[in-house]
C-alpha cells in the first residue's frame, strides 16, 4: 500500500482525511495521521482499516524523520511556520510534499534542491491561497488562449456564516482564527492598482474604502483591500494590467461598524493595558474616550465617531454589549486587540448547529478584438456542520486531490510551486465540482472605474 | 587652564559655545570644539584666544580617546546615538560628562561605574528634556515643601516660529528637524492619566484630541499628547497623581489640518513609493484617493476628509500647493513621509531673517489644607536670528551652565542623572533668568476635568 503521511489533524483536516480514506481501498492507500495529541488524530480516522494514528511532535527530530522516511508522500497541515523542518526531511528522504500555506522564504530556498531531486513541493493549495489561484488562472489562461488581453483583475474571498445561521446584526461570526480577524489589515498600507495608478490606503481608512459585490442567490457583500494586492502580479503574468485588487469579503455594513474599533484604537495589539483584568467592558471602551465625570460612555462614543442617534450602526454596538458595566474583561495584561477579541467571542462564536460559508468573487476585465469585456466568476460553499465546515472542505479537498494526483504521477513538474499551471488546476477544479465546489461565470459589461461606461 | 571638550558644533551649540567663551577668561577656561568638519568648529569659535577647533570623528577611537583624555570635562552635542562611545571613554579616563539627550539604556548601564568613580554624568539638560524637568521639579518641590499634595501635572512644549515671523496659515515653520515633525506621534498609542484613569489615543485620533492653552501676551495654543506621558511619573515622585499629561504645542488649528495628512496615510514612513521621482505633488495626493477619470483631486480630498467648501482649513492646503501639477516630487523611491516633508519644506523653511520661539506650559494641580489649588507656569523664549535661535539658547545654556557648575564642583552628586535635584535646578534656573529664560507663575482656579468646577 502507498503511504500518505498527514501531519496535523486540526479543524481544517476533516474533509482532507475523509477524502483520502474514501479513496483508500480503490487507490491502495494507507493513511498515517500524525498529531502531537494522539486523540485528535484518532478522532479523525475513526476505526478505518486503511488508517493509522501516530504521535508526532514536529520538533522531535527522530520521530519526525522516521515518519517522513516511512511515507510515500507528506501533507503538512501544521501552522505555516512549522512546515520547514518537515520540508527539509522530505528533501533528505526524497518525498513529495503538499501544504495549503503561503510559500515562506525558507521554503522557497528549497526550490533548487527539490528540482534536482525531481520532487513536487506543492504549496498554497487550500482555498485562499489555493482555489483562488486555480480558478483565477483558469479564466486568465482561457482569455489569453483566445487572444484576449487582461486589463482588470479583482479577487475577493470571505469566510462568513451561512445565511441560515446568520442571525446577528454584524452578519458575521468567527469561522476561523478570531485573532486574525481582529488584527486584519494592520502592519502597513494596502497597495493596489487602479487604472494604471498605484493607490495606497492606510489602516485607519481601510474599512471606509470598500467595494460592493452582488452574488446571485446570496445577496450583497462588501470587500476591503488586502495589503498584498500586487503579490501575484508577476506570478499570474499580469505585468501590464491596469487594475489589480485583492480583498476580503464581509456582509454590507460590517466594515463601517468595524471602523469604529479601528478609529478608537481598540484593535491595537502592540501594547498591553496593565489593569485589564479588573476592567468591565465599559471601562475598556472608556479608556479610548476622554474623561468626563458626567457624560456617559455611550454619548462620548457616539460623539467621537459622529454616530447620529438614529444611525442603524449603533444597534451593532449595543448587540455586542460593549457598554456593559458587569461583564468583565478578566484577561491579565491584555492588549486592546485581545480584549476586543474576547468581547466579540461572546457574540460571534458559532453555535453547535451553525454552518459557515466560503464566498469567492473574481472580476476579469479584458480586451478582445478591440472591445472591452468582463467576466465575473463567483463561488459559494456552505458548511454541513461544525466538523465538516466550508472552510475545511475548501482548504482540505484541493490538498487531498493534489496529493493523490502527485502520487499517481499526474502532477510531475518538480520544484517548490503553487497551483497556477493547467496540468494542476484543470483536473483539480474539475474534481472539486463533484464535491459542490464550483464557479459560476457570467459575462457582464466592462465597467472599470470609468463612469462613462455606467 | 581648565579644558572643556565640546564634541559636535551643530546648530544647537551657538549659545553653548558663546557662553563658555564669554566666561573663559574669568573662569580660566580653554574650550576645545571637536567636529568631523573642522570648518564648522572653527566658525563657532571665531578667533577667540581661549578656544581651539579640532577634527574629531567620534568613530575614530584613537583621536576620540586622545581628546577625552586631554579634557577636564566633556560635553557631547552629537545626536543621542553617538554619545555612548564618548561616555565609555569618560569612564575610562575619569571625566565628567554632560549631554542634552535622553538617557539611553546603554548610558544608564554606566551609572554604577560613574558612581564608583565619583563622576557626574548629567543628561537631559537641554530644553525638552531639560528646562521642562528643572522648572517642573522646582514647582513640585515647593508645593511639597509647604505640605501640598500634587494631583495634576500637565506639561507642554513647542518649538514654533516667533510671532513677528509667523506669516503662514499654519502658524508653523520648521525650527528643528523636519523629519521629527512629520512622523511625530507614530509608533504606538499615546498613554496618559486623566482623573485616575488610563487613557489611550491611537495615532489616527491624536491630532483630534487636543487641549487649548493661553499664554499671556502670546495668545492661544493647542497641545496634542506625547506618547510617553507617564515616563517621568516615578522619577518626579508622582505615583499617586490623578492626572498626568505631556504634550506638544502648536498654534490653534494646526492639528486639525495636520490630521488630514495622517488620515490619508501621507505621513507613513514604513514603505516607499516606486515611481515617486516622476510624481507631481498632485499625483502624490491622488495616490491616497480613489481613482476617478473625471472627479478632481481637490474634490476627492474634500470628500474623503469631509471638508466643507467654506471651511477655513482648506486654505491651509492650498497654501502648501499640494495640488500642483507642475511641482515635482523628484525624490527616488521615497516614503510618503519623505515626500510630504519635501512639500512642507517649500513652505515651512525659515527665511534668513525669521526668528523662532520656544514655548513651555506647565499646570500643577494640588491639594493643600483640604483645598484644591492650581499653578500655571509658562515660559516663552524668542530667537535673535538663525544662528542665535531660541532652540539653541534653551538647549545650549542649561548645558553650558551645568558644565561650569560641575567643573566648579557646585554639582557633585555622582552617577548617570537628569536635573531633578535642587542642587542642580535652583542655580541653573536662577542663572537662566539673566539670559531671559524665565517662567511666569500664576495661581488659577483648579479645574481638573470636572465641569462642576467651571
Amino acid at each position: 500500500m502507498r503511504k500518505i503521511l498527514v501531519i496535523g489533524s486540526g479543524k481544517s483536516t476533516s474533509y482532507l482525511i475523509k477524502y483520502l480514506l474514501d479513496k483508500s481501498t480503490e487507490e491502495n492507500l494507507h493513511i498515517i495521521v500524525g498529531d502531537i495529541q494522539l486523540s485528535n488524530a484518532k478522532k479523525m480516522i475513526g476505526n478505518h482499516e486503511n488508517a493509522q494514528a501516530i504521535v508526532l511532535d514536529v520538533f522531535d527530530k527522530d520521530s519526525r524523520e522516521k515518519a517522513v522516511k516511512n511515507a510515500d508522500i507528506v501533507i503538512s497541515m501544521l501552522p505555516a511556520r512549522f512546515h520547514i523542518e518537515v520540508a527539509k526531511d522530505c528533501i533528505a528522504y526524497n518525498k513529495n510534499m503538499v501544504t495549503a500555506s503561503y510559500i515562506s522564504p525558507e521554503m522557497q530556498m528549497l526550490d533548487k534542491a527539490a528540482k534536482e531531486k525531481g520532487l513536487v513541493f506543492m504549496n498554497e493549495i487550500g482555498v485562499d491561497p489555493g482555489i483562488d489561484h486555480m480558478s483565477a488562472m483558469q479564466v486568465i489562461d482561457s482569455i489569453r488562449d483566445k487572444g484576449g488581453k487582461i486589463i482588470l483583475f479583482e479577487s475577493f474571498t470571505g469566510g462568513l456564516v451561512a445565511p441560515e445561521s446568520d442571525n446577528n446584526l454584524w452578519n458575521y461570526k468567527f469561522t476561523w482564527n478570531p485573532r486574525n480577524v481582529v488584527v486584519a489589515g494592520q502592519g502597513g498600507a494596502a497597495k493596489f492598482l487602479q487604472e494604471n495608478t498605484y493607490k495606497y490606503i492606510p489602516y485607519n481608512r481601510l474599512f471606509r474604502r470598500t467595494e460592493f459585490l452582488e452574488v446571485d442567490g446570496f445577496g450583497r457583500f462588501e470587500g476591503y483591500a488586502n495589503r498584498d494586492s500586487l503579490k501575484y502580479q508577476s506570478v499570474y503574468g499580469l505585468e501590464n494590467i491596469q487594475t489589480l485588487y485583492r480583498g476580503t469579503m464581509r456582509r454590507v455594513g460590517f466594515s463601517r461598524a468595524w471602523n469604529a474599533f479601528v478609529q478608537l484604537g481598540m484593535t491595537d495589539d502592540s501594547y498591553t493595558i496593565d489593569d485589564s483584568k479588573n476592567m468591565s467592558y465599559r471601562d475598556f471602551v472608556n479608556a479610548f474616550l476622554p474623561y468626563s465625570p458626567t457624560d456617559s460612555v455611550e454619548l462620548k462614543f457616539r460623539h467621537a465617531l459622529k454616530i447620529d442617534q438614529d444611525d442603524e450602526v449603533w444597534d451593532k454596538f449595543l448587540e455586542l454589549d460593549i457598554f456593559s458595566e458587569t461583564k468583565m474583561v478578566e484577561l491579565d495584561k491584555a492588549t486592546p486587540a485581545e480584549i476586543l477579541q474576547k468581547i466579540l467571542m461572546d457574540s460571534w462564536t458559532l453555535d453547535p448547529e451553525d454552518k459557515d460559508m466560503i464566498v469567492m468573487y473574481h472580476k476579469f476585465g479584458y480586451v478582445l478584438d478591440g472591445k472591452e469585456h468582463q467576466i465575473d466568476s463567483t463561488m459559494v460553499t456552505l458548511g454541513e456542520d461544525q466538523t465538516y465546515t466550508a472552510m475545511a472542505k475548501t482548504v482540505g479537498l484541493p490538498v487531498a486531490i493534489a496529493t493523490l494526483a502527485i502520487l499517481n504521477e499526474k502532477i510531475t513538474t518538480p520544484g517548490v510551486q503553487i497551483p497556477i499551471n493547467k496540468e494542476v488546476y484543470n483536473p483539480i477544479l474539475e474534481e472539486l465540482k463533484d464535491h459542490g465546489i464550483a464557479f459560476k461565470e457570467k459575462e457582464v459589461p466592462y465597467l472599470g472605474y470609468n463612469p462613462m461606461h455606467l
